[in-house]
């Protein structure tokens, strides 16, 4: 009998397809892999995978893998998607396929099944990933599977499902869109959001942070420190790489930060809407960057923005086990070995301004910046500097005069 | 008698410069061009520069000018200089260069002053774009000349010479920084700021903004409408460049929008501090995007957001009239064609809160992007893209297993 | 009915095809782009495609404008595909496309079939063309659907079915490869020239080029103009774009140049090997690279070559009429325009060996290139150009340190 | 006394400057940094430095390091500067700067001086290489002083200056033309060669190679062998870097390849014609990238070419050690980790024609490739891929239709 891993979370889609996979001839082993998402009763959800008659189901909780591999050297590229989203759900779909595929090897199974959609971008991210590890997986991805759609048309059609076997279905409040939640972020996409003339802020229900009107009236003042481009620590205190995502999104989020309403293009071509919250993650990357502008070279800072559109670009794509990817966590590792020291920003109605900063190898340097006397720097050698740049200048200036 | 022209502001510096020139020998000529520099008596500086020896002084109003041809193609790469800054000073040199090349030549000067010192960016914009105009032009930048620094040292000379040349000299208060005002921005930088523990928000008294905690309350909602990437109108109403600055200025400003405070890296090596304050053109940046995110395609966002740091770059080191820059004006202008409807946002407490956005030339097509069922995609066709997609990192991973 | 244009050759593939899609139902019109594919007697391929049950068949000339509009602003990007592969083939795609789509907007035709594999680059670039130019055209590849190839295994299956419709076919004789052809190049590639360790130069029996041992053993000098980066004459007789490739083909081809022999990563995934052959546009290559040395400001020209090889790429990808694509075309023509004047080059047994060059907007100086004293250049200016350049490494070499 | 280290090659510049500089009042130390300029006696070159007055004088031989450390990197990149030029002389500037100021460091000098002019390149790549290493050395480059130049007019002025010094002066053979020569290549400018009519491969007397014309008629086979990027065999026979170097250019250069003629634009600004040999590296380059066609990802292969330009200025502009160059070694070591196996050329009158290749770690795999049935790529596969691929033209064909 052929067997098979699923992605499983316990909810109604994954619950059908492991129903669907043994009406299927597989023995399924469900795996639970723990980003952060929202989940009163991880023990019952394993109880369910068996009643559901899993071969087997586990929770294996990489949330600190998650934030330490995965989501800090997306960071320190400073990539976002399309010059704002911040790739909370692209960074954790490898992850979640690497450990999918751990349990596959470990149980001998040869396929591996999810329940993203066909539509979407979260399939091209399991299933690059998958295969990259093990190019010889059969994926499953039954929403792609026509025979599949045709049987759940709909909703009613999956809980009837269930109810014929028996899988337990939750009642679960109908919310205008549906959403996706792990430690770093939470998204918001389809239904009433894909009118553009919603509100997105109006229509959602944030679960990481208050509105910025909601926020105090009073600023709230956080320093992050850094070691190398990782974040290491808050107010002073060395914490975890999942340790800091947690307290950022605690206190960000309750001074309305990190969310975002944008229209992004999907890898499989359409354009679609999403709202984000991220509010941890949006203070690391201010106060990334803030700390790089005080410790990074000048034209490996320029070179980097270069390439970061391009790096955010293969994250939201998939293409994460690369090689390409691989050379450039190559690239960003060395680059950021000088990002070290601390940063303090106020917090207040979603805005994070910058206080103060600091760092051992800091490159700026007060007396040579000076517009006043003094300091290594000779005002005289920006005639010579001048001359020389603009000379490729002056000659096209003779040969193409320009009208002016 | 060798001629000159004077990029002249009527300050103590320039008006130093005025002197200093003709003690060198020169007839010199004294242009202000109102960038939208702050000054309460525009006849009173004409007749200062004249009372001070200048062969002739003139005003030229390039407000239009600066925001139609100079800011708005600038918006329309969405450059940022090292992510961020939106270049509002940096904008304005060339085309006061050029103004300056066009009296000269009126004139006949075969020289032309200014008054940016040895250690800025602003003395390489003034210089390369007056350069490119006029590859013959003779640069004279008083404060690079050493025998010029050692006779005014500091402040206290150069009054002392006012004094001497008769020259009124205003008190102004001092201010523990220095700025850079024009239609667009204002600037700060040097003095107390060069203190990176110094809080810039704090000590700046900023002028085209309230903090966010001053401002209201309530969101403000504002639309802005563009045609092929220009701004055209606000909340319905056609206006010109200038007048959508000016009204975003002062409707952004008001609720706190458009403040930074970063370190960045000038043109001549050194790190530098700055913190600048443009609510108006940080609006236009951001309804700019929120309509490219509906109009343009993917691939060529992409493409536009790799190059982008690099036009910044050109547009804060000076670099406007080159062939390089003239190369990507064409690239933009064409890219921009599609970028045409309105979006609205909230202003509120520093934040721009995305609400709507429309367009006759959307490419969201809310039938394809759907979860749901319908749409002329077909999810099966993703099956065919993924296998096709994933090829190389399959094969690979035949080849160089990685290890998981 | 429902009707079909074709893009037609007259070959066994493409007979066959016409043969099937009225199998399927489909009035077929015939379209033979002439774009120098070889052709003994293109009348009687006419008259063919009618014998076969054509509804209409017809013959479009278009290599005057391939050259002209396709082959030419490559050029002028210098796009090589991965470095070398001056992209023959690549270019007369999405040409024949928009013919044959012409003539399907004329006679009414909904669909457009072609020829090419499901394993290839072609099917890539025929179909995204297309889709471009008329979204709702259905595209008909037979040899991506299972039933066609099922059908038509073999050779030896399509003779057959020929000969049961009575469909003329020619007897050719069997190369132990497959090869394209248009004006601008050969390409060679399947059979044996799969195996690596065969090697490709003697396998393949050129058609454009003599190898360079058989090549004269005297050089031949030739001297190509160009005007604004668009090849204009040849040793200074004024010829169209097509002649001129003509003439350089002759010229190069005898002279033993343009041979290439590569692996190269297909659109679709896999790598692949291909022989090439393009003497006049590799003539035409280097002749225009070095005009533009002459003539292009050197910081345009290393942007150009950073994004080259992105243009190359979605050449070969077949992402020709795409919004990107139209963006980089308005770069390029103005980044040519002073790329005007004459190369001579000498040809010999396969090298293009640079003579002289010469151009009305030259940007080379040799008073300021020289070496010797003299010229505009001070040589003063390099102490404080390099002064400031080096600023950033001297903080950096302070603060951390190279071992050395 | 202040003291001085002197890149010193016995020739009659550095000679004048070893005089000059104890004139000036330096202690001189001497460095040949042997990087196998032509050197017909070491020996006599050091008792010359002493005779002069030095007060050390040392040979120090880093062709092994120059290949390995500085060549090989450089190669890897497939770095050419303006897509020609492969960089030989530009190479070697920060490695004689290294050995310089090790020798600084030892014998306790606060100055180094060379021997470059103030209009070429080599001054930025020995001066930025060894501010870099000490931020705090203080370049001293005699012919950007223009005392130095004033009492050095020409060639007559500092052979008397040596005669009356006693410093011994080899009457040399007057070239109409300068060179420079290292181990990797040799380069011809300014003389004879500043005139673009002067047809650089009559003129110069090449030192590496025969002309195409005078090579053999028979074709040379040679086969190269790499691990990891590096060049490690000739014809199966393991060598080190400075061994393989030399036998290519040995075997290349009696085959009349790697000969080029150039307009390149130097870091200071100006146009400059040179002619390069360089036949070694040239077929390093080539074998290199033919086995990359092997074994590199298609993705990463694309991103490396799109940055080697840039990679290229960097090694041309002489910004060796800086942090960018850094990251962009780190991304190229991981990026080679694949490229092992051997390739086999055939060298014949300037020509290098690929013959064979292999690589354990080949990506090509024929089964695949192959336009037959077979293997594991699936044709039905390609109809989703491309209507996903094409689905953004699709949607901007309806919106913004394309006339044709």
């Amino acid at each position: 009998m052929p067997s098979c891993v699923l992605a499983y979370s316990g909810g109604l889609d994954t619950s059908v397809i492991l129903g669907w996979l043994q009406d299927e001839g597989y023995d399924v082993h469900c795996v639970y892999v723990d980003v952060g998402q929202p989940c009163e009763d991880r023990e019952a959800i394993m109880q369910k995978a068996h009643d559901c008659g899993a071969k087997s189901a586990r929770l294996v909780d990489v949330q600190e893998e998650l934030c330490r591999d995965f989501a800090f050297p997306v960071l320190q590229w400073q990539a976002r998607y399309e010059g704002i989203y911040l790739l909370g759900t692209s960074i954790a779909r490898p992850l979640i396929s690497k450990v999918c595929l751990q349990v596959a090897r470990e149980v001998g199974a040869e396929a591996y099944a999810h329940g993203a959609t066909g539509k979407g971008n979260d399939q091209c991210r399991f299933q690059l990933a998958a295969e990259a590890l093990d190019p010889a997986v059969k994926i499953i991805a039954p929403w792609r599977i026509p025979a599949f759609r045709e049987k759940f048309p709909g909703r009613t059609e999956m809980i009837d499902y269930c109810e014929q076997k028996g899988i337990p279905v939750k009642a679960s409040i109908a919310k205008p869109y549906s959403s996706d939640e792990n430690c770093l972020h939470i998204s918001y996409e389809a239904g009433k959001l894909e009118e553009l003339t919603v509100d997105g802020y109006e229509v959602v229900d944030f679960g990481m942070t208050v509105s910025p009107q909601e926020a105090p009236d009073q600023p709230e003042q956080i320093t992050v420190g850094f070691e190398s481009g990782v974040p290491v620590s808050v107010d002073g205190e060395k914490l975890s790489a999942f340790e800091i995502v947690q307290v950022l999104n605690e206190r960000a989020g309750r001074n309305g930060v990190g969310r975002i309403d944008i229209i992004e293009n999907r890898f499989v071509g359409m354009k679609s809407r999403g709202v984000y919250e991220a509010p941890g993650m949006t203070v690391l990357y201010e106060t990334h960057r803030l700390l790089e502008q005080l410790t990074v070279d000048r034209d490996l800072a320029h070179l980097r923005d270069r390439i970061a559109p391009e790096v955010a670009e293969m994250v939201y794509y998939g293409l994460w086990y690369t090689a390409k990817f691989d050379a450039l966590l190559a690239f960003i590792e060395e680059a950021q070995k000088p990002v070290t020291g601390e940063v303090t920003v106020n917090l207040y109605k979603g805005n994070i301004l910058a206080s103060s900063r600091s760092s051992p190898l800091s490159l700026y340097d007060e007396e040579i910046a000076s517009m006043e006397g003094g300091g290594s720097y000779d005002q005289t050698d920006a005639e010579g500097f001048l001359r020389i740049v603009g000379l490729p200048s002056r000659v096209q200036g003779r040969i193409n005069p320009r009208d002016y």
